[in-house]
């Protein structure tokens, strides 16, 4: 292994499932390092050196790691300009794709943790994010005008996180599955990338039930 | 006004202000669209359809527009490379400034925000940032390492966003104002761009005063 390769700390069925899309739909080699959150893995002295929040995604990568998941797709994003999933610093839609792939975890999951948590809604004024309704309206109202993909005619690093999560976040109850919504994911897990991490994952879960 | 002029969306005393002081940091020219929140601007249908979160910091340029602090951070960093305030794409602290621009908007302000409204702590493994305690120790345990600054020994983009938020959130006394961290958020709030941006700031809050 060397300094340049790419180790990706992951755990089946949680955030990281989206960076390991990612990597697939890059083609790039990765060396993967599997926790088991349920064993609390991600609480243990070594990957509190890399992570203290133990959480995943990270990556560690010429000798820096890379935490967050938009953080990691971001970087991932630029690390592969000849894969043309992200736009350049020079391509019209960068400043929309920095927009949304920030709005992600700084609006989006707060609203939607609030919201599965049932919490008493925050004054306007003090979350980050407005309101859930409008951003639910804002996602939806995004995913109608970019069609086919987040940023427009073409597949980039958004579609791979915002497919994944509004997948995840559908599935689980916690945002409406609207027609539009429906079929944007649709778009993105039938994808090879999405289908190979996914059945990646059930291997992996059921070499892990099979060894218990 | 050209269609390459940066347009800034602003409102005094609000997180629009780090904006500020990024754009006095690098010293470009930009047209400031001023709202006044307790008026309700921000709320309007002219600025809806600018964000429809109806927050601020917010830019207009070449036709995108870019919202959430951090990516407006990012997206104007790398605007000017000739700044020398983004680390480059191929520079070696790209990935460590992309988790910490990235970690602010998706781990820190929930933390902070949760913590301010006193709300019941969240399980660890569903609040995106572990717990507020882990937070608190991470930024304290990066303001030690990373001295002077925080990617290590030159300013960038990252201390204008954590500069003025540790100066807020001190202030505010939702956080603790460890030697460290006092001594840190002197290194920014003692440059020239910060106390610009602060007079500005005192200037059109005068003006509105005397007006209203
Ligand atoms: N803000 C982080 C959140 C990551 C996160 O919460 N990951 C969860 C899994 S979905 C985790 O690692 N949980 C393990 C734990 O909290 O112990 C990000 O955007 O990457
Ligand atoms: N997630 C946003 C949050 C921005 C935000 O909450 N801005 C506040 C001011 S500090 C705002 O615009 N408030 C006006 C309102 O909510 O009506 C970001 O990171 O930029």
């Amino acid at each position: 292994m060397t300094d340049d390769r790419i180790t990706f700390h992951y755990a089946p069925q949680t955030r990281a499932f989206g960076t390991r899309v990612l990597l697939e739909e890059l083609g790039v080699p990765y060396d993967l390092h599997v926790m088991d959150t349920r064993a609390g893995d991600q609480l243990k002295p070594d990957y509190l050196a890399v992570n203290p929040m133990g959480k995943v995604p990270a990556i560690s990568h010429r000798g820096s790691v890379v935490t967050e998941q938009a953080a990691v797709a971001l970087y991932l994003g630029d690390l592969f300009p000849e894969t043309g999933l992200a736009p350049a610093l020079d391509d019209p839609r960068r400043g929309s794709y920095l927009r949304w792939m920030v709005f992600y975890g700084s609006s989006f999951e707060p609203a939607l943790v609030d919201h599965a948590m049932k919490r008493p809604p925050l004054p306007r004024s003090t979350a980050p994010y407005a309101d859930y309704e409008t951003v639910v309206a804002t996602v939806n109202e995004q995913v109608r005008r970019a069609a086919p993909f987040w940023l427009g005619e073409r597949f980039t690093v958004a579609d791979v996180l915002w497919g994944s999560a509004l997948f995840w976040v559908t599935n689980f109850g916690i945002f409406e599955k609207t027609p539009e919504v429906a079929a944007y994911i649709e778009r993105v897990i039938s994808r090879p990338a999405f289908r190979k991490a996914q059945a990646d994952e059930a291997a992996l879960i059921a070499a892990r039930d099979a060894a218990a």
